[in-house]
Formats: C-alpha cells, structure tokens, sequence
C-alpha cells in the first residue's frame, strides 16, 4: 500500500494550490477566482475555468445575502446534502422542495417534470435567495418564467445544470436573462455542472476561508 | 424564453440515446455499458467512457448483493442524498458513517481523516455490501488497508474520489488490488470522479431500467 497524506487540512491546501498553478484564472477577479477554485475543486478539471459565466457582483451579492440569513433554494437532495452547514454564515436554511408531496400533483397538473414543478414550492422564499441548480434544466426555465412574470428576484443563481438535453440551453437562457435583465447568477457553461460543483459553487460563496 | 422538453422520461430517453450515439462503449459487455452510460449523464462528458476501469463480474456481483439485501456504504452524505431509493431492490439501507458522532475521535486516535475514520465504523456491515466512494482518496486508502489486513470483502467498490491529491493513486491502488486480490470494482482513472458520477453508478447498478 503506497504511503498517502493523512492531514484534511492539508490535503485541502495543496489541492488548491495545484488548481491556482494550473487553471488559468487571469480573466476572474479575486472573490469570482475563489469560487472558480473550488469548482474545479469538486470535477478534477482545470479547464472547467474557460467554461464559467459569470455577473460581475454576483459573489459580493450572494455572500451579502447570506450574512444577513438568506435561505439556499437547491434542486436536489444531493445539492443540499453538498452544502457544507459550518462555512454557512447565519445558520442559513438549506432548501429543497423536490421530495414535498405536493410536487407531483403540480407536474401533473402544469405538465412539466417534478423539478420544474418544485420550483412552484420556492415562491414565497424567493426574494433574496440563493438559488443552486446543479441538476434539472427544467428547474432553471421555470424559475427564469417565474422570473420573467414578475415572481421576487433572488439575490444570485448559482451552479447550473449537467447532461445532454437542455442543459446548454437552459444555461445559456440564464446567461441571456441575466444580462438583459439584472439578475446575477454564476454557472458553467456547456454540458458540464452537476450537484458537486454546484454544491462547491456554494461553499465558496459561503465562506471566505479557502 | 426557449420552448424546452417537460416530459422527464423523454429527456432521460434523449439523453442516453445522445450518449450512446457519442461515446465508443465497445469495449464494454453490455451490464458495463449500462453502468457507464448512467455516470457518464452524470457529468456530461461522453469521453469518461476511456477512463473507466473494472473487474468483468463487478455489476453481476453487486446486483446480487442489492438483490440479496446487502446494504450500500457511502463515504459522504452526498452519494447518500444521490442514490435514487425507488431503484433498489430491496429496500435496501444506505449508510454513511461520516456524521456519526465517533468519527472526530477515531480520526484523532489514529491520526487520519475523518473520511478515513469513518471507514472504521463500516466493520460490521462491509461482507457483502456494495461500497461506493465518491470524494475521499483517504477513504479508499484506509478501506483497502483494512483489507488487506483481512477485512470481510464488499460485494463490489463502486465510483472513485476526485481530485488533485491522491485521487489518482487510491483509484489505481483499487485497480491493483482488485486484480491481485479478486476485488470486484468500478472506478474512473484519473482526476475526475466524485458524489455524482458514484451515485449515477449505484442507481445503475441497483437496477436494469435505463
């Protein structure tokens, strides 16, 4: 059995500084960089960087958000399963309303997937929210159709969904509506994302300490 | 906004006839195939398919072992969180060991990770069951340690940690034990890995339906 290093701490310290020696981080300021660094962290790829968009303030919002209590609206059970609760500044709420008994009726009665149909359950906590989409694409149209009809702002979108169909799509809608409209949001473009990099999108933001 | 897909099962379709049109699966019997398939929705990369290493027998043997009754020993919350309950065949438990109360002192007391000390708490429950590690190279470390020093053997090791200290090395130190030593086992070589790619492998495994 080969000899292997023992100490979490410094484990975490020197897998980040391999990513800070490989990733090319130039086009990120600092506070976007940290969060970037912990994403490649959570999909062992450097070049996950050249894929992330990104609002200029959307960490500064989001981490803002957090300090003064806002709750974390997440798509899965493994997002908020991710989300480290000790780098949580305010003892945040981590959501997910996907296993609520009430989301299958409403898919059934929007006709839409039970993601979608999830976000329905996000209404009344959406204003100022951290929002973290790591699976469903379905998740983020809907949301961004709430959106468009007026529902509260949340304060970022974080993460984005993986896979084949709609992904792509449903990020770059998000990219779009972002720009146009001001909502800050920070994601990965392409079929890459997930629930580990979307859970380690939100530990960065939640926590300054690397 | 795009018009998008609501029909959940016809993205699952679409997505999985997009991954087999993409990714070369030929030189995997068609159980394997399934498995990868399955990990490879999981992290949007149709290229995983040439870094997935395994035993011919793993996915007869761990679906026995599911089928059986054997329960699942997860090393983080996550993977726990992504294994789709409606897809085991018999009701079967899924653990992790991680946030039980023990874990600090034991890491302590041995001078280890957490993640490597939790594996101790598996003692009773590691004959037979299917073990599916999806972080921690120090998990799979120590899991292969105490085997070696004749451990009751898993059904099966299922997924592979991330990253950039020691993923690589633990995945391959898998490999070379399951050779030498008749372990079952499902990995991906390299940095890539994780929560999701290793539940994606467990929900695969757990059952036939694509």
């Amino acid at each position: 059995m080969a000899d292997y290093i023992r100490d979490g701490a410094a484990i975490y310290r020197q897998s980040f500084s391999i990513i800070r020696a490989e990733a090319d981080l130039r086009r990120f300021p600092a506070d976007i960089a940290q969060v970037v660094v912990r994403m490649i962290h959570a999909c062992g790829q450097t070049d996950l960087a050249a894929d992330i968009a990104f609002s200029p303030d959307v960490v500064v919002r989001a981490r803002a958000a957090l300090a003064g209590g806002a709750p974390i609206l997440c798509d899965t059970r493994m997002v908020a399963a991710g989300v480290t609760r000790a780098r949580l500044p305010a003892a945040n709420e981590v959501v997910c309303t996907l296993p609520d008994p009430r989301v299958a009726e409403l898919a059934a009665a929007h006709r839409t997937t039970r993601s979608a149909a999830a976000v329905e359950l996000w209404a009344d906590r959406l204003d100022g929210a951290v929002v973290a989409v790591g699976n469903a694409p379905t998740t983020l149209f809907h949301l961004l159709e709430l959106l468009a009809a007026g529902a509260p702002r949340p304060a970022a979108v974080l993460g984005g969904p993986v896979g084949f169909v709609g992904a792509v799509e449903s990020k770059q809608a998000l990219v779009n509506y972002g720009r146009s409209c001001g909502l800050e949001y920070l994601t990965v473009l392409g079929r890459r994302g997930g629930s580990a990099i979307t859970a380690a999108a939100v530990n960065a933001v939640a926590s300054e300490v690397e």
